[in-house]
């Protein structure tokens, strides 16, 4: 008998976010999803929309720096028992502060958020997917993972952790049959947070300035579909107007 | 009207080799197929196939290291007169060699045929797709893209030149519409060549420890289709038991 | 008035340790030295040491993770109210685990040890030098720095967080007259820490084999003694024998 | 006895160049200098302050591009019967141009004079350093050896291209004692060349805008007398206020 499947997206916010778009995206693809993120009415909404549309969701709350909300997501994930194919620690935070002015709290959050949050993630998913001997694990980057520029130093440094976490998973699990892939995601998305916080910048980019939601989805499942023997691990995402 | 479509894949040889498969791929998606190479008996061979199949090809003996036979080829490309969706520049020639013992000859080869007939290559394909306002301009790389070991040192040393030059192009060509794509082929092929060559290597890698032609084709395609306002610049293509 | 100048290292722990070596090398030089860890005994002894050959030293028992500590540390070094020419971070901690096997605490101490306290320590560090106007400040990198490994992969994450946190503190700060150099120590370092926890490895290595301390501080002094007009950000330092 | 010792630099021009400034560094140091260039005038020059300086010099006439003209120089070499301390491929030929305007002829020639030049060079210093078992080879990069950026894309294909040489080189020679030092020119150099063909530029960038000779070769001795338990093989040197 054929095993149901699931996929797990932590980091969901805003219907126009990207957590919520690769939801959509693995559930319109069969998968049943588990959608993870610090908003209750936020995971519903995005829950009632793929349920509309003929899938069905799981929403849990949970902070993805918390060790229990994790442990907690994941017995809830447990208890279904589907195979998990895809996992995505989506994530992203990002404070821009010249050095001198960034606070402990901030740089350590920073890596909370960015860094500490995809262990716990990893740490789960992969203990599932080694012994599946099969699953994707996505971490989506940025500008930032590759190079430190101020006023994203802080930032920088955590998702320059994250993108070494990810490599040595890659290296130490892709032998055993799990896929992990580190995304570059060069550039602004054009989701609710750039139109809420800088719309302005969002208006001057104009048409393929921002990268657009389904477009990085698509990416995504293009690369989970890969076969074992032509995996990728790390590929940018950049708008093709963008200058890099 | 709707105008037809063609692709441009140089470096076809085996049919058992990635030029072919890649022609294959295209055709596959309803592409007409320009092939190039050396062996006119092996670009008939491919064509044959194509045309077997259903699609439509047309075979073009050049050394792609030749700017003369190159041109022709693009003679042959301008008198059809189709839109140009995609080219690949697949010329990927390795001598391992100790460095006291390479030869200016095989240094000044192994650079002609990585790097500089992707010069001449681009300079065509960009200056129609420049015009067009769209397509995708693939070239092919390898570990030694982004490490120099002996005894491949002359090799890594033009497949960095490719690297930067295929770098250089996007930055360039992105915002006019031309998606150019460096891919990192980080293994061994499961080709004709791999296959002839060191026999012992190939049966020894096992299941899925060569890359799979068909799964490199599937990911260029699914590049190909990427929307412009994320593109993929570079991406590493492994079997995902090789080490890295 | 020429006024006099100190240095200043954290993470000094015993005799042959880099950090040891490196207070020695700027006394040698003519600088008063602070010297910070979290051994009294070896930060006595390592004074001592400079003392005995000229030099002068303070001693201040600080635990660089600790934001507190760090304070404290610049307090001291304010009320002597020398010139800071130069300033090491050189809190290095390594523990090799499998992924499945790193605890949270573990994986947090890693970072805290190897990149948050460089944050803490630079904070303190760049505000005098902006003042100044001059000044270097190290931050000792490893093998880790670039390349995620397992059983490696925590220890990398927390290195690579550190090199970015570097290169956006020279992007920053260099303009205002801050040299902020990384250095990428690629090997072993012959000292006390590696004789006493792989004996049978350092004697493997044999002679030129594992870094020599004094070594690493040439090039450490030499680096610091670079014209603004041709600073280097980044450098490795490697045993000739060394496969990289 | 004591063998005497001699430096090789190939690519000297201008007095007020980095060649130039190389050899009169080493010769300040006790070796003789060979120094080659295709100016018989400006090696003349140069030998004669080198001379005039207390130091011994012998021009060669001699292209990098030519094989023969570097065979030639090495039997001149070879005659002395020095050791080989130390010895520079410091050709370095930019032509920005828009790539669709680039001639076969240029990306040709930027490769011949950036590249070919230095394997020709580096097979004839290593075939001595690797009998003497002792020695420093340094190559002179640049920004584009690390990023393409039009109208540089056929001068960051041809310095990629020279960085994997030494990259290879080195992990190739390093063990038997050669040190191979590939070094990242970042910046403008206030040299003759930037004077004459660009004075708005190099008098806008103002003190420290540009790197002076002397502190580039300040550094490449330095990084000549590293002891080889500590080698570095690539830094950058850049002006403290180049933006990066």
């Amino acid at each position: 008998m054929h095993r149901p499947a699931s996929a797990i997206v932590i980091g969901v916010g805003p219907e126009r976010g990207l957590g919520a778009t690769l939801a959509r995206c693995f559930a319109r693809h069969g998968l049943h999803v588990f959608i993870a993120g610090r908003s209750e009415d936020r995971l519903q909404a995005v829950a009632t929309q793929i349920q509309q549309a003929g899938g069905t969701a799981t929403p849990v709350v949970a902070d993805a720096t918390v060790e229990q909300d994790v442990s907690q997501l994941f017995e809830v994930v447990r208890a279904r028992g589907d195979v998990i194919e895809v996992a995505a620690y989506n994530v992203d935070s990002n404070i821009p502060v010249p050095f001198l002015e960034t606070g402990v709290d901030t740089f350590t959050a920073l890596w909370q958020q960015n860094c500490l949050g995809a262990f716990l993630f990893a740490q789960q998913v992969i203990s599932i997917m080694q012994a599946q001997q099969q699953g994707t694990l996505f971490f989506t980057g940025a500008t930032g993972s590759l190079r430190a520029k101020p006023p994203f130093t802080a930032f920088a440094s955590a998702k320059a952790g994250l993108r070494a976490l990810a490599q040595g998973l890659a290296r130490e699990f892709s032998p055993q049959g799990v896929h992990v892939v580190h995304t570059i995601i060069d550039g602004v998305i054009d989701g609710e947070r750039a139109r809420s916080q800088f719309p302005e910048y969002v208006k001057a980019k104009g048409k393929d300035g921002l990268l657009q939601l389904e477009a990085i989805a698509q990416t995504y499942w293009a690369i989970h579909q890969q076969h074992p023997s032509a995996w990728t691990h790390e590929l940018d995402l950049r708008p093709h107007k963008e200058p890099f």
